[in-house]
Order: C-alpha cells, then sequence, then structure tokens
C-alpha cells in the first residue's frame, strides 16, 4: 500500500460515499455476519504483536488513500480480529450476535446524535425512558428514574455517587473532606469495579469492606452485620451495600431479601450490581434468583452482555422518584440546557449525567426487544440456563473434567485434567501442575484459532476455565464441542 | 402494528439476519446518507412529544414482530430524529457526516468487542496506541501515554484523578479525607465538566476556583496567579490548572504558555481541554492559538468534534511515561488480567481505565485518517476557519446582524435583531427584548424544519446565537443560507 494514489476526498461527492458504504457494508455481511458466526471458520486468526503492527500497517500518514485501499483496510481489520459473534466464542460474558440489536447500533451510527436534549435527540430521549421503564418494571418498580451509563463500572459508580449525595447532599459542594469518614459494602466476589470507583470517587479503596461469602460465592449476610459494628467501632459511617446478582467468575446471586433487611433496619442504601443477572429477571423460571430485588435503592443492570444487545448497554435503574439523578449531578449549563425552550425542559435529560455528550444506548435494545418481544428474550434467558445444565451433565459424564461447583446461572467453571494428571489427586504437586494446564490450552485454542474460553485462578484455587452461556445461537452441539475441543488439545498434557 | 405476526426470530437463522440487515442497511443509506445529507430536506420533523411518543408506539411488549414492521420502526426512528449530518445543522459542535468514519463505526459495531485485553482485541489494542501517539505528535510529545475515555467529561475528570493520584499516591487507598483540602483552576468560560467532575470524584465543587477572562473570553494568568495565592491563603493545596483550548461559547483560547509558567513555577499539573479546540493543532495555519500546549501534563481532545469522528471519541494524553495510568486506575483482576498468559501482558491496556468493558472508539478516526490524510483534515480545519471567516464578513454586510465579538475559531456568536429592533440600542429594554428574539426564532426554525442553531444567554449579555462551522460539508451558500434564513424567519418580529 506504500503506492497511495492522490488524496481522493469524498467530502460533498454522496455518490461516492453512497458506494463506498455499501461496499463496506458488504464486506461486513460476508465477513462478520457470515463468516464470523460460521462454527467451520476461525474464532480468531492469532498474530504476535509486532507482526500484526506489520501487517496492518497502522501508521497514519499525510497523504490519503484511494477507496480499494480503504476497503482493503476493512477486510484486514476484520481478518484480524476476534470474532466475538463466533458459536465458538465464550470468553467473556457478551457473545453472539442479535441482527436486530446490530440493525439499531447501525442506525444509531448513521444518526449520530448525542442524548443530552429532546431538541436534538427526541426520538432517543422517549424511547431512553420507556426501555428504562420496561427494565424497572421487570425489577419490580411502577415508578422511579435512570440512565444509560458507559458500562457497569460507571453504573455502579453512579450508584456509589447517589447514596452519598442523599445521605449528604453538602457533599457536591463541599466534597468529602466535609463529610464523616464512609464505608461501603460488599463481597469478595463482587465486580472490580467496586473498588476502582472508591477510588475514582475519592472514597479510598480502604472504604470498600470486603463481606464474606459462602462455599457459592454468596454474601453471606451475618459477616455483612459483623462488617458494618466494625467500621462503626473504627469510626466510620456506612452508607452503601452492593449486592452481586451474578458474580463474574461463579454466577453467583447474593441472597437479597437478607440483605435488604439489613439495609432496611441500619438505612443503608441497597445498590444490587446485576450487569451480568440482571437479564435473568426476564425468565419466570429463574428470576426468583434475584428475589428482594425489588427492595433495592438501585440496580445496574447491562443488557449487552445475556441480552446480546451489543457493547455498550448499561441502564443504572433508580427507585428513586425525587429527581436525585439531576440534583446530584445537574449543574444547569445555560448554553445547552436553556431554560426559556418552546419545549417542557423536563425532557432535557442531559443534567442528569456526569457526561456531556452521551450516546445513545438505547435503541438496539429497544429494537431487538421489539423485534424478539418479551417472550423471545425470555426463551434464550432460558435456553442459555437449558444448555449450560446439558453442559454440566455431560461434562460429568466424562473422565478429565472436574467441577469447581454445581452452577447455578450459566457460569459454568470446571477444570479440564489432562492425562498425565488423572488419579493424581494425592499427589503434592497436582494443585500446582493442574493449574498450568488452563494456560497452554488457552494458548493452543487461541493460536489454532479454534475456540476461546477464559480461565483464572480464584481464591486457594489453582486456574480453572469458566464457561459461559449467552450466545443465544448455540446449541448442544457446540457445548459438546467444547468438551471434545479441550480433550483434543489436552490429551498429550 | 397492532396486528403484529407471531414471534419471528432470526436466531440461528443466518440469511434471514441477512436479509433483514441488508435491508436495514438500505433505509440507513436512502434514509440518512442520502436524504439526510440533502440541503432540500429538512434537518427535522418536530412532533410534540406526546405526539411523538404515539406515533413511534414505545411500548415494549411480550410478543415479537415481523420483519417488516421492524423495517417500518427503523424508518420511523430516522424519520423523527434529527439529521445532524445536514448541511443546515449547526446546532452542536458535531456535524456532518464522514463516510469513512462510519464506516469504520459500522465494522466496530459488528465485530462488537472491548478494548480490554490484546487477547480479544488485538487489532484495536495496537490501533488505539497508533492513534493516540500520532495525537501525542500533533501536541508536541515524542513519548507518553493515554486513552480513549467515554466523552470529554470523563476525559477531564480523569485529568483531575491522575493530578492528585500523582501527587497523592496515598489518595487511592485512602480518599481524599488523608488529604488536605485541594484546589484546582479554571476560568469562568470552561466547560461544565470541570465543576461536574469535581463533584463526582469528591473534591466538591467548591474546590474549582474560577479565573477572570478576559474580554474574548480567554484565561487571565494574573488572576490565575491571584487566585492560587488566595487559594492558599485559605489553606487550599492548589493541584492543577485546566486550561481550555476552544471555549464551548466564544471559541476562545487560553494563553497555554503564560499559564504553564504559572504551573511551572508552581509545580502544578497543567491539563488543557481541548476538546473542542484539539483539532486545530492539524492545521499549520491555526496551531499557534494552542502554543504552549506541549507543556501541558494532560490533553482532553475530542475528534468526534471538529473531525466528524462520530460519538464518541474523545483521546485523554498524557506526558507521563512512567505508566501513571495504570498505577492510578488499575486493579489487577486477576480474572481478565491474568499474568500467565503467553503474550506480553502490558498490551492488557484494560487496568488503564476505570471502566470494565471499554467500547472501540480509534477505527472510525483511524480510518477516516486514512483515508483522508493528515493533509485532508488540515484542509478541513482551515476550510471551517475560512467559512467562520466568510460569514463573519458577510454577516457584517448585512443590516440586522450584530457580531458578540470578531470570532478567532469557529464559534461565529452574535445577534440577529429584527426589524422593530433596529435602531433602538438606546432604548431601556432593547437588551431584554433582542434576548427574546432567538428562542422565538430558534422555535420557528425547528417547526418548519429549515435548520437548527443555538443560542445561550452568556454572563451580562442577553441570547445570541452561537454558529459553529464544523461539518465538512459546508459551502459558502450555507452561510449565506444561515443569514436568509434567520432574517426570513425573523422579517415580521
Amino acid at each position: 500500500m506504500a503506492d497511495s494514489k492522490p488524496l481522493f476526498s469524498l467530502d460533498g461527492d454522496p455518490m461516492a460515499a453512497e458506494a463506498l458504504l455499501r461496499d463496506v457494508f458488504g464486506i461486513v455481511v460476508d465477513e462478520v455476519i457470515r463468516k464470523g458466526t460460521s462454527a467451520s471458520e476461525k474464532v480468531c486468526e492469532w498474530k504476535e504483536p509486532e507482526e500484526l503492527k506489520q501487517l496492518l500497517d497502522l501508521e497514519l500518514r499525510s497523504q490519503g488513500e484511494a477507496s480499494e485501499q480503504i476497503l482493503a483496510r476493512c477486510r484486514e481489520v476484520i481478518r484480524y480480529s476476534v470474532k466475538t459473534c463466533h458459536p465458538h466464542f465464550f470468553n467473556q460474558l457478551f457473545s453472539g450476535l442479535d441482527p436486530h440489536a446490530l440493525a439499531g447500533r447501525i442506525v444509531t451510527e448513521s444518526l449520530n446524535t448525542s442524548q443530552y436534549t429532546y431538541e436534538i435527540a427526541p426520538v432517543f430521549v422517549l424511547m431512553e425512558e420507556e426501555v428504562l421503564k420496561k427494565l424497572r418494571a421487570l425489577v419490580g418498580w411502577s415508578s422511579g428514574d435512570g440512565v444509560f451509563c458507559p458500562g457497569g463500572s460507571i453504573s455502579n459508580m453512579y450508584a456509589v455517587n447517589l447514596a452519598r449525595y442523599q445521605r449528604y447532599p453538602d457533599c457536591k459542594q463541599r466534597g468529602l473532606r466535609a463529610l464523616p469518614p464512609l464505608a461501603l459494602f460488599t463481597s469478595k466476589e463482587c465486580h472490580y469495579s467496586i473498588k476502582k470507583g472508591a477510588a475514582f470517587l475519592g472514597l479510598g479503596t480502604n472504604s470498600v469492606r470486603v463481606v464474606k461469602t459462602d462455599e457459592r460465592g454468596k454474601m453471606v449476610p451475618e459477616d455483612l452485620e459483623r462488617q458494618i459494628s466494625l467500621a462503626e467501632a473504627e469510626g466510620a459511617v456506612p452508607f452503601l451495600v452492593s449486592a452481586t446478582s451474578g458474580t463474574t467468575v461463579l454466577g453467583a446471586f447474593d441472597p437479597l431479601n437478607a440483605i435488604a433487611d439489613v439495609c432496611q433496619r441500619l438505612g443503608l442504601w441497597l445498590h444490587v450490581d446485576a450487569a451480568w443477572g440482571g437479564s435473568v429477571l426476564l425468565s419466570q423460571t429463574h428470576r426468583h434468583l434475584l428475589d428482594g430485588i425489588q427492595r433495592a435503592d438501585s440496580v445496574a443492570w447491562n443488557p449487552h452482555k445475556l441480552l446480546t444487545a451489543g457493547l455498550q448497554c448499561s441502564a443504572l435503574l433508580l427507585r428513586d422518584t425525587s429527581n436525585l439523578l439531576r440534583r446530584c449531578h445537574g449543574s444547569q449549563a445555560s448554553y445547552l440546557f436553556q431554560q426559556d425552550k418552546f419545549y417542557d425542559v423536563a425532557l432535557d435529560t442531559g443534567d442528569k449525567v456526569v457526561q456531556c455528550g452521551r450516546r445513545v444506548d438505547c435503541l438496539k435494545l429497544w429494537l431487538m426487544w421489539k423485534a424478539q418481544g418479551g417472550q423471545g428474550l425470555e426463551r434464550r434467558v432460558d435456553q442459555a440456563f437449558a444448555l449450560a445444565w446439558y453442559l454440566v451433565e455431560e461434562l460429568k459424564k466424562r473422565e478429565g473434567f472436574e467441577l469447581v461447583m454445581e452452577p447455578e446461572f450459566v457460569n459454568v467453571c470446571f477444570w479440564f485434567v489432562p492425562p498425565s494428571l488423572r488419579g493424581k489427586q494425592e499427589s503434592p504437586d497436582y494443585s500446582e501442575r493442574l493449574a498450568k494446564v488452563a494456560p497452554v490450552l488457552k494458548e493452543r485454542m487461541v493460536k489454532e484459532g479454534s475456540m476461546m474460553i477464559s480461565y483464572q485462578p480464584h481464591g486457594t484455587r489453582g486456574n480453572f476455565f469458566r464457561m459461559v452461556v449467552a450466545n443465544p445461537a448455540l446449541t448442544r452441539a457446540d457445548m459438546d464441542f467444547l468438551l471434545n475441543e479441550l480433550e483434543r488439545l489436552g490429551r498429550d498434557l
């Protein structure tokens, strides 16, 4: 691509712009939507970083490139990117491709607006409110507030910021130095964003008191009470408990009712980080896992995970009806939120957030929901559970697989025990050797491009695989493939 | 749409998925890329909120809808959305449509990955680094660090958080209560995100000391020094100055060298909020407006504004080479940032940020840059300046337009003085009556759908229009249209 042609600008040439976009869309259809979702294609095409840099010719130069070169670049970007929509991409809490959600994302990108005022986002201001209302109804609230945030970590931060503001409105002007030392509580299985958020919000990670979990990874309410007493004895003021519905590794659901009892008795804000597990609320069969969530003050829920809405789609939901969001975050910028507009300025929702420009994250979820209906989405959730349980049953039938625990969600955590370690459970270096298996298999599968699944150490346990059943296109054959492929990749170990 | 057909699921039906997406893409091409950018079409189709709710049938139901209905919904969403790509959309600091950037956005959405690890985003981890390197080079740095954030407000927050962490690393664990009271400094023309950020980060809005500006809206360095002394006298510790390159309303550039002198002498972190003005660095002719920016510690720059990269594309750039980002924000989550991976885990950049999942924001800018070249982008910036100055000259020729001030950037601020107020400058209610003109004209233009331009009060000045020349497709004819249209809309006032 060194012989770059003279600059070819599309400015003011709508026909050329259209032609380019049609070509790019054709590439997307061929390479992502068709090949990327095909089990007979690779999940990824591994390259070492230095080699990949060369292949991509990343440097940005003075001279522009012609359309054919740009199209070639799109093909290369796709070629060397991981296909998260592939049926053997099990690596994260998101996977798969919902065509309606993608359609919503393409429309969103083409309209390119910001969610701050009714003036420039009339459809999306109303739509966001409707989608949030629906999500709140599933939580069990007939009123409330909320907003879409750029990811669950920021949704969780919002909850913490709102809780401290509600208790100490002074904090907005005077800052944390005007407040007593604060303490918030979450389990040792919580997502790392709680500590990151505490640092970012100026509370410091020490303000996060870690509550014990039981053998399933669920918060122990008795220990919560103990930690609260301890914090108080140390002079801190407890103000928030962050429970988790669907922990990152084990997929555990904290006992919300027992935790809500504690919060209610002590007047603490109850936040539920349901970024991962929130979508279970759609299932009549499984929503009991979140019993008590309606007693929360705030809920973070990421439909970009189990519902396949696409990155990012993270809702912060609030039970509050006192305009807390706007009071806490508002600054009444006169250049954007003019009060002499010709419509109801309560529709200018941008002052509810700490961002200024904010992406439209509601359309992809709304369009997918319209297409699938609540029933269709419920069926997906139920199917994910069913497949996870199928996997567990199949895994138990095979030699060489060991469950970390019986799952209650779609995270299936297990060790693959290679032939050389089978029956050696009693040897002193068994755990150490077993922990080295997953990284080796991971390297092999990625370099072959056959599948991707995550592993991690966890507490005193050595590396184990965390299988996530999230892609709505998965079938039993994909579960069988996972087990067969691990056996194949690990047969010489 | 009440007679919804039985649920039509596309799960596992790639042909149907493809067909749907092709149809949606066709609608996007027709309705947004062709009609949305055409001067002969409307910018917006105003509906009152209640009517729009009815038209859109927003409710989410149990039953799914057939593809034809979904396509009709896409058409309606587009129909009632504001066309920010239209040549008469002058309302925000972003506008227009770059086809390459949109192509990058469509590829990004289809690949749907998260920017946290090389494992699942190999192309984008390397690409982000290359794009940031290019932006840093334009700032004047041959090394450094950086990250794309979800918008300029969060980029600004990052800068404040990094500055306090660098001075007081304890803050991460122990929080702000362990620190002396802090003070940061910014001008009265700064973006509102500085105060919002101070509240969110626990510093409180009172920690933001407001520095005077001159008649052009530029920070007065002598007053900065005075405010710093005042804060110290009150027992606060100054730690950061946030200068602005391109203020939101007036488009003013703070004198960076003079401010950097103060920061250097007193050991303060210099942040430059160049969210709006940063793109001027591409222009050899105009980049002198940011002279001194290379002396900053951090810079926020939003290519989604003047460069038309698409929402959101906001870079936080750092001069730091000590891994400050990762030390400040990292939490070493073992389930995601495993240390026993088979590649260099320094490529897992996700621990630099306070988000977990993070959207890919680099491809749209990279692809556009590859296509346009630095030269093409420079030409756009220069053209925007030239058109703004053309507008100023034309405006001066006409009766009924009054400049707020001579612009130095592409914000052109002016009053439209309707016939009934011309020559009445001396009457006591002139300012009051003039301030009521812009809201009336705004209502008229939006209800006709002929154009959109923002207005605001500002200090002691009543409402005036802020014209923003950002869309690269604009021509002199569009400038003439703006003036003609205001005359037409206001001729009876």
